[in-house]
């Protein structure tokens, strides 16, 4: 009558002493640590994607000084009985939560040298915000006035891709970061041994020469940073291997759409309860090659959002055509100088958007030259009234984010 | 104790016959065709966007031969007393409807040569589809299975720019064109003098070379074709030129985020009730440079949503850096795809996307290199069970759009 | 393309010189004003139930007066060909709303001697208050602070009863009254010949002996004053003669749940749009003998309530044994009491809870002796903040409704 | 970084050897187990109400043979410093959860002879449903075709009275009784030694003979059952003694409004995450003398409810005035037989509307003679169609609940 948990971790270990063996690649050889019936219900635990570096105090230098070779640890694979290349995995996030002994997260706002994010040319400064939880709702000792409901899910969820996939996978990247190999912050981030963590793979060399990076998502799923992908949703990923080989890790206790400061939810060592089962023939039989999910009864509903608009002309008044990455840097900035009116920095502005369920759209894509986007954040996350009023916003302090020393 | 219609319109007339003048470019020296208070309730009255060109018929020759220098035609401008530059407009969408003797509307592919669309590589022929409005609710004799509540809005809405404003517009635009001044669709739209309709402008030479095409979204509004603009919201819009000078049109019974056929809304004739206030000096209080708006309490609300990743690799498997635009285009089709195995033809799941009332959300845009996005379906709008299942998808003839002849 | 008006009013004539008769009696032969084809969309006009006897000015002497014989006006019946007895009619509120050249409605607290209401014994003394209709939204010049989104609906809609039905309610409800005849207000209305308005109906005399009085919701619908019936549900009615015979008034902008004042609801004139269909012999096939509903996607979703419990014992400390009644009355009291904090007067507080859309709820109905419910009171259609604080409630002069002179 | 479990349960325990002593009555003088400063967040286990007696198999002798003196087992009472009479105590339910090794919970109609119910004279025979969580969503091996994401909420969570209180409660309770003091089942519970477990109360005796039973909703919350008091809402208890003394239990899953088989919710052991704070003063302040609270953002929303329409005439058709009780049991008699045509046993309908978050709502409170309650019923929580249609209803075996043996 208690849910068995299939993999634990031990947040005072290092990500290679777990007793289960974590890895931070995706390959097709890596052994499943655990092998489930379809229709079983199990629980995984996971680190923090970055395994623990990031501190719960106020000094930035964690941020500064991060390994990204090391991202993201997962825990698993788990792999299903009878899934097979073609077929479905349909996956049922039951339940998550944080760690019942680390009832806390943090964001960070990468350097530009060593990460960087959305807005890495207008805040190109490590800083960092550490996160309290207080059951389903979410207070930072960095940023005051704002508390809200988390819209908890894993960052990072997607079954094993099979050879010819990691091929593809390999290939189109590099032909990316040709384009442009010295850039900072980087195109692409290429295969890298160094870090590299293998789970059960006994050829680690070949592991780490191979293994894709785990920050893009992809076809398999993987790091798509779905904030709606929350407890009561059901995903169905596409099978490439037998088992299916399901990894997951990079909880998120709260994100925003974008997750735009790259380490930009609320990033927390927690548990998943998952359920998993088999559509046989499934790719085919709905034209899929795309992990899809369907979404839960139970997200955050907000009264009033307050919603900010961008169109793809960027700061300097240059046109472009219909790009809605610019568009929606146009809406984040937009919301960024309006919540500064209220006496945030641009740091908590930017942390409060990649963090709180605010909603990132996509509003008209056809209308040349310009796409239009949007982000719309819930006023009542805020104990003070957001919206425009005759009598201008009320502006005090509101504390600041941890900075680098 | 009635609500006072400033502006009527006349379905059976051609737009340049209409009660009070109608104009379809944008130019700060459009005298106002009414001037209300701050606080002032009333009723404004619209064509369709297109001016009457697109008939309820099964043939779909008038999307192929539409006119597009005649778009979009507006009603207004609207001045309200004692908006200045510098102020925000507060304009609350009241209510909002089709005319009570067209209770019809209508959604075009255009043809690649003749306006394009998201997909219109992939699309290139002109087609439609006729909706039919049962109260607050659409369906469609030219898509079978399909029924939703609209969410319905002004596709276009804003004030007039300066003409500081519309010289920034004019120069970046055309930069943008000369990168590739014959491509088809174009990059953007130039001032053109044909078939422009200058409202109560005396000097209709210069409005023709100088007016702002209205299909772009900009820093004043205007076609931003956000769904959720719909009624019970309220909007804050920069003024630019005394009165602030409100014009809209392009009104729509429902709509998808991107509204990716560009005529991709459910296109009508329609009503909308305002309420208009100014808030002194708005712009430098909030640091507001574009339109914000607050979300109504009565949006649909869906139980169920089926969702669609997308990453920013396209169909040859070309990878993008973070673009948005790319990844959307692969959650649409693979919505599309999915759609195509429930019996439906890839126009009519394209139309679906395009009118009901899905979202496109960007989800994770700094997971180098891949931007993910999502379009999410609601499941409830179809008369059959959308989720997949071990019995595969339930296969039907779901009629078809309106072709050409 | 246009909806069909099968039933205008005119709210500047008396209601016995409508174009179309009304009734405000329920006969089964009352013939059909119209009949129409299953599948028929068609809109229909009604008066206030009231038949205009309340105006809009800051007295309440018309409430005082009001002649509660005539109540309610209905328009109808419509008749659907193929309905017979046995059947369910299937009927789409498609739409609905206020008159467009009557933009407001009223709210009375009945005298005790002259209707009365749910707290009579609180509030015996006629007032009223007026509300200004602003598209989605509704304000009263008496009643500052709260503005809010309609739940319009029909208070009252249903089918003719058959003459067996329409005799079994005469006598159950004779054998109540005759358990206390004389109480004021009284327990029940028996058939009443004056101000009876038969339609069409030829013999008025036993139309006004035999006519059931329209306050009481029965099996057939009627007066159920169910505000979530509201624009974009789909209700079933039991057919009981012919044609089912669709009659309806009573039309509300809003209301809470128990309409508590009697004339609680934000009454007004107003229109419906319908569709209605048949399903033959629904009753059986579904065990159904009262009418049931599908609810809107539309309905308003407010982000946060304040609730007030009640239980079933009475304020003089008297113990009920699980009566939902006393309950309720305790928890609109308590409700009352803390809206006061605020400087509402009672008569307002009475009004706020009668008219928006607050939930009134059995939550406990076995924890024997005392029924636990509550009235959910949604916070954002108070411009100020309505919950608890340390600070305590901020209290001013809020205004008053209209008295009597 | 954890937070702390002030009050631990072993579910393999009887109740009286627990590791902090429980108590089963209220009385103010059962002392404090745990102190905590104002702000304080801590977790609190409870047994289910029970204490154990419901075994997880398929017999309901268990529920025939329960008994009743023994509930509810409650946790606490939890002391708050600076809490004195006539403050307001502010509790967050910051989560709410099953014990890990206790994932499964219990429904039970109660014996008309043992207990009774809302439809005791309808289903006397003692029965009882098994559920079994699956993360956010209960599914039962009793009742096919039904799962649903819970709405947890603690059935019993209130502060301790005053002597002053509790005399009044027995006074009042006990005139009731002396009404009808055979009645089976009984109109009220008077104190009763028997099976009274005193917490760290040392006079036993006096606590037994003085201590007023748990299952009446009174003026200090208690057994409230409000479903909507769930994760994320905020509680504001009046205050009667020093340190306010709160204390909960009777844990559920989920509940349907009345929860109308008495045992009417997925009962269940687990644990509530709180966090207190005192209003000074605030009784008075804010005009309350019962219990407040503010709703959670993340209850589930489900897209569509079937609503069954209740009025206050029995199935004699005797007619009652304004009778809510009588008008929901109709409510609930009606969904019983829709539900019936669709293959459900009686029993199994009404554990369904008693466990399921359905809602029972009072429409219409003032149209004499007859009262007009609702009870709806979320669609989406059926794996069938459970809609109206002309093909009628599908009409499957559907199991059935534990029998006695």
């Amino acid at each position: 009558m208690a849910i068995e948990t299939l993999i634990s971790v031990d947040v005072n270990k290092k990500p290679d002493k777990q007793p289960v063996p974590l890895h931070n690649r995706w390959h097709p050889d890596v052994p499943a640590v655990k092998t489930v019936e379809p229709g079983a219900e199990f629980r995984i635990e996971c680190l923090d994607w970055t395994g623990g570096q990031v501190k719960n105090d106020d000094s930035a230098n964690d941020i500064l000084n991060i390994d990204l070779n090391q991202v993201h640890y997962l825990s698993g694979p788990v792999a299903v009985k009878n899934a097979q290349p073609g077929d479905l995995l349909v996956v049922d996030i039951l339940n998550i939560g944080p760690l019942e002994n680390s009832q806390w997260g943090f964001t960070g706002i990468f350097a530009k040298e060593n990460g960087g994010g959305f807005l890495t040319d207008y805040y190109p400064k490590a800083c960092k915000a550490i996160w309290d939880f207080e059951g389903i709702y979410a207070t930072s000792r960095h940023i005051d006035g704002v508390r809200f409901a988390g819209l908890t899910h894993p960052g990072l969820i997607g079954t094993a891709p099979s050879h010819e996939l990691l091929k593809r996978w390999t290939k189109r990247e590099q032909a990316l970061i040709d384009t442009n190999p010295h850039r900072i912050p980087p195109l692409a981030l290429p295969p890298e041994p160094k870090e590299a963590l293998a789970g059960l793979m006994k050829d680690k060399e070949r592991f780490g020469r191979e293994g894709a990076r785990t920050v893009a998502p992809r076809e398999n799923g993987g790091n798509c940073d779905i904030k709606n992908l929350t407890r009561g949703s059901r995903a169905y990923f596409p099978v490439y291997v037998d088992g299916g080989n399901l990894s997951m890790g990079d909880l998120h206790f709260s994100q925003g759409d974008g997750e735009i400061s790259f380490c930009g939810a609320i990033e927390m060592a927690g548990w998943l309860e998952l359920k998993v089962d088999v559509i046989k023939n499934g790719m085919k039989q709905y034209g899929i090659t795309s992990p899809i999910f369907e979404t839960s009864p139970i997200e955050p509903h907000y009264y009033k959002h307050l919603v900010f608009e961008g169109i793809s002309v960027d700061d300097k008044d240059k046109q472009y055509y219909l790009d809605a990455h610019i568009a929606y840097r146009r809406s984040i900035l937009n919301a960024i100088e309006y919540l500064k009116k209220f006496g945030y920095t641009g740091e908590q502005a930017y942390i409060i958007l990649s963090t709180a369920p605010v909603e990132g759209r996509i509003n008209g894509i056809t209308d040349i030259p310009n796409c239009c986007t949007t982000v719309s954040v819930p006023t009542e996350i805020f104990d003070f009234d957001l919206t425009p009023s005759k009598n201008g916003p009320t502006k005090k302090n509101r504390g600041d984010v941890a900075r680098t020393t």
